[in-house]
């Protein structure tokens, strides 16, 4: 058991003898940990401001959770709201609060948030933006729907 | 594990002995690899013609995925909605956006969307049809509802 | 209806004023359509030249589904497991068959496979690797599992 | 939309006159955030000693997500792995690797790992534990299990 990386690390050196010691995991311009961590905090600091307190989901370029962190006496159920959030934002590359209105009855859309395992369909998801490229996106949810996308673009306004 | 697959077709010689030697595992008259490719090729050719990307889903007359293509820069939420909007079509045998229009609230087929895990009732799925048999169906998604239509029946004008 | 994309653009240029023109949806070093048509192509190859029929699914960098296809004849439980070992294998970073070793009893890894909604521990998942960087990986399903990863393997190295 | 928190608020103090200006929404004692962030950089210090790049994840007392992090490269299927193990280890109040040895095939509980919608049984969760009284958990995934079990300990030492 103690080895097994490391035997995973030789059994790819074999499988891959070229591509082995530089194998990058990560595209190169995808969201980091230190971008998320940016977008955490500036989101934090507006959810504070505000007094309610809130889940703050971020994923990457991806659609794959990143960062998250639920503030002290946040609402539970929020914890699944922010991260479908984020993952709607960037699953269909808007937020969330336009995604919103096709998706009302009689509306073009309606009916999507059954798909991709559900989705959340009003506001507070919002795309993370770097130099033109969507990156990821940040969700949040605690509070009224406002307060959520106050929070959610105060984290997106973090990277540029 | 190397000799498992002809150790499979010895075990369905024995439990079949008849038939073992040509067991025939696809209905002769459902849709073909080659007939879904000439679909999605035709989805395509509109697909770049209208300039918008998108998720192209191809399921046969069983309603399982036959093909798939996800061209560059479409949302990721469509990878699911496209796939669903051809299973729809062919689970009920016409267009989603035929059902689309039942499927609103005071309508008679409301909610029908959380069954089957899910189904897509908005336009963007269409019937792929030969000598008046059904043989599958193609679902897309990406664009507008116009433009997620007009792509599909594009593609499905492909067989005859 | 009908202008709901356009209306959609037009949101997200008052949303983001700056960025609208020029969004980039994908990240610039991910797989691409044209490569993964290439993998697939590489795979359906070798498959042929077997004589076994396959299903074969790629997803790009994020693990999201990119392309699929399924010959005539291949198995239908191998829709999912094709698609299921292609998303392993990123999730991982490893080929499937290199995780199967420690996913077995009273190994380090045992169990693994029910999560991330279900995983496949064996092999016919391979990455698929450009410029040392993970781009996507393959997963094939159809024959034995030898089979399966000739033809995986086939389609991985398309790709340099 | 602007003051349904505010509603909400009116309608919580209708519903419950006595409590509503005051009501705690979260248990006295449970894992607060400020905790949950000495646990998540403990881990991280380790991680990054270690050299190995990991999923963190952290849950409260009632078993939901606190906390999230998952550094640059890390697995993208070890979001879930993480997740899972905290909150395996908290569901039954165990290391998760102590609940690994009795879910092994011909041990007590083979096949737990199948309920509670997937649990993670090796390595890698442990509780939080502070004046004898469980408050959480982490689960970390990334590396091999002994050095994901030395991030969640060192994770999990933050809290007394």
């Amino acid at each position: 058991m103690r080895y097994f990386f490391l035997s995973l690390v030789l059994a790819l050196c074999m499988v891959n003898p070229v591509h082995a010691k530089s194998l990058t995991t990560q595209l190169p311009t995808d969201l980091t940990m230190e971008e998320a961590q940016q977008v955490l905090d500036a989101a934090l600091v507006k959810a504070k401001a505000q007094g309610v307190p809130m889940n703050i989901a971020i994923v990457d370029a991806g659609g794959n959770l990143k960062a998250f962190l639920r503030m002290d006496g946040a609402f539970l159920g929020s914890i699944d709201v922010a991260t479908k959030k984020a993952k709607t934002a960037r699953l269909f590359n808007m937020p969330t609060a336009t995604l919103a209105k096709e998706a009302q009855p009689n509306k073009s859309l309606y009916g999507i948030e059954v798909t991709n395992d559900g989705l959340c369909i009003f506001g507070g998801g919002e795309l993370i933006i770097k130099d033109n490229v969507i990156i990821g996106a940040i969700g949040v949810s605690g509070g009224s729907v406002d307060e959520d996308m106050n929070v959610a673009k105060a984290g997106a306004k973090a990277i540029k």
